[in-house]
C-alpha cells in the first residue's frame, strides 16, 4: 500500500498529479521530475527510454504500487517498455488522451499538438488511426511552447505569436477537437482556446488518465478504502529549477512546501531494479 | 600528442570549435556535445558541475591533451573545479570573453547576455568588476534564445521580438560593448547587431579563446609543429538531435559527415578518472 509514483521530464507532470490527487484524495503520491535532464521532447527514443527507465527505477526503489508516466514523450517512447518489465501497473498519458478525443469529436478532424519527439514517434497518430481514418488526424510539433511555459510567459504577446505560427495550419482545416499532447500545454489552454475558437474542444489527458487510474487501482485491489486520512504528496527533483516554487505551484494548483533532490549520477540509482534486457536494448 | 577535447552542453560549442580549428589546423579535435541533457543554462550549479565532470572524464578517457569548456554555463560553474582536478590544461570561454570586451570598450557600459545559469553565477560580473566599476556592467539573462537557435529560427520575426524584449533595457543605457555570453548567440549576431545598433561592439569569446589556446599549447610544448597533415575532427554526442546535420553544420561552418554517440548511462563512463573529491562535492 505504498504511494503512487508519478514521473515527468520536469514540472509539466504536476498538471497530471493535480488531476490524480483530486480523484484519489486518500492516496499518497511520490512525484519525480527529471529537471536535470529536461526537456525530453527534443530528444531521441533511446535517450528518453534510458531516462524513463532510471526514473521508474528510482520510484520502484521508494516502494510505489503503481507508476504514472506523466510525460507524453516518455509515454510515446517508453510506456510499453516499462509495462513489459515492471512488476507494478504502469499508466501513460497518450491512450487516455486518445480516448478523450474520440469521445469529444463530432466527426471532424482531430488535431494533435505535442513536442517534436511525441509527434515523430507517431504514437498518437497510430492509436487514432485504429478508430478513425488517417485523413481525420493532423499532428503538429510545437517545440517552443515548453520553454515559454517554463519561463512563465503564459499570457504574453510572444506566446500568442508562437501559438499562431504553430497552430495556423490547423485553422480552417475542420478541426473540432485538439489534443494537448504535452503536459505543459494545459497551462496555455486560454491562449490556445482563443486562437482555435470556441467550437474546438481542447483535450487534456489528465482527467481521463485519473479516471483510468481509479479503475485500475480498484481492479487490482490496490486502492485505499475506508477511513484513510488525506494522502500526502512528496516531491523529488533531479535539479531545483529557477522559480520552482512559483512555477511548480502554478502547475499543481496549490503551494509546494518541500522538495527533495536526487543526484542523477548516483551510481546505485539504477541498481534497484533487475532489468538486464533493458540495458541490452540501450547500449 | 592526442587530440584537443572540446565539450559543450549541445551544439553551441561548435562555434568555438570552428575558431579553434581555424587557428590550429594541424591539431586533431574531439568534440563532445551533451545533447541528451541539454540545455545547461536553465540548471543549477551542482547539476552542471556533475555533468561537466562526466564530460571531462569521457574526453580524458579518449586521451585528450587539453580540454576546452566551450559552454558558458559549464565554464561559469565548473571551470575552476575541473582545473583543480585534471592533469591536462583546461580552458573556459568566460575569461577570454571578458578580456575581449575590456579591449573593445571605449569607456562605456559593458553589457552581458547569457543563460540564466551564467548570469546567476555572477562570474562575468565578478571578472569585469576586477577591472572596471560595477556600474559599468549590465547583465541580462536571455533564456529563450537557445531554443530559438536550436530550432533554426535565426532570421525570424519571433526571434527579433524576443531579442527586443530581452535587450530592451540595454538600449539607451550607454552600452558600447556587448558580450555574447552563450555559444549559441554568435548565430544571432546579425539580429542582435541590428537591434543594438552599429556603435555597439559584439564580443564573441571564440576568437580570443582560440588565441589563448594557441599560446597555452606552445607554452606547454603540446602544439603540433612541422609538417603535420591537416588535423581531423571527431564528433561525439549523447543524443542525436533533430536536424543535427543541418543545425550542426551551420554552427561549425562546414558539413559534419560522421557522428558517434555515447550512452550517458554507461556505468564505466565516469570510471576513467580518479576524482574522489569531486564526487564528495556533489552528493
Amino acid at each position: 500500500m505504498g504511494p503512487i509514483g508519478v514521473f515527468d521530464s520536469g514540472m509539466g507532470g504536476l498538471t497530471v498529479l493535480r488531476a490524480l490527487h483530486r480523484r484519489l484524495p486518500a492516496e499518497d503520491f511520490l512525484y519525480f521530475g527529471d529537471t536535470a535532464r529536461v526537456p525530453y521532447g527534443t530528444k531521441g527514443e533511446r535517450t528518453v527510454r534510458a531516462f524513463a527507465e532510471q526514473n521508474a527505477a528510482f520510484l520502484m526503489s521508494r516502494g510505489v504500487k503503481m507508476i504514472v508516466v506523466a510525460c507524453n514523450t516518455a509515454s510515446a517512447f517508453a510506456l510499453a517498455h516499462l509495462q513489459d518489465r515492471l512488476p507494478v501497473p504502469v499508466l501513460g498519458v497518450i491512450e487516455p488522451g486518445v480516448h478523450a478525443a474520440l469521445a469529444r469529436t463530432r466527426g471532424g478532424v482531430i488535431g494533435v499538438i505535442a513536442t517534436r519527439g511525441t509527434i515523430n514517434s507517431g504514437r498518437y497518430q497510430e492509436l487514432l488511426a485504429r478508430e478513425i481514418p488517417a485523413s481525420r488526424v493532423l499532428a503538429r510539433p510545437c517545440p517552443l511552447l515548453v520553454p515559454l511555459v517554463e519561463e512563465g510567459m503564459i499570457e504574453h504577446e510572444i506566446t500568442r505569436q508562437v501559438v499562431a505560427a504553430d497552430l495556423g495550419s490547423l485553422q480552417g482545416a475542420g478541426v473540432d477537437t485538439l489534443i494537448l499532447g504535452c503536459t505543459h500545454y494545459p497551462l496555455l489552454k486560454d491562449v490556445i482556446g482563443r486562437f482555435m475558437g470556441p467550437d474546438v474542444a481542447l483535450v487534456d489527458s489528465a482527467e481521463t488518465l485519473a479516471e483510468a487510474a481509479v479503475g485500475l487501482l480498484k481492479e487490482r485491489g490496490l486502492n485505499r478504502v475506508g477511513t484513510h486520512a488525506p494522502g500526502k504528496m512528496a516531491f523529488w527533483l533531479s535539479d531545483i529549477p529557477w522559480k520552482f516554487q512559483e512555477v511548480g505551484s502554478r502547475f499543481l494548483g496549490h503551494p509546494i512546501d518541500e522538495v527533495q533532490t536526487v543526484n542523477v549520477n548516483e551510481a546505485n540509482w539504477d541498481g534497484h531494479l533487475d532489468l538486464p534486457e533493458v540495458r541490452e536494448d540501450n547500449t
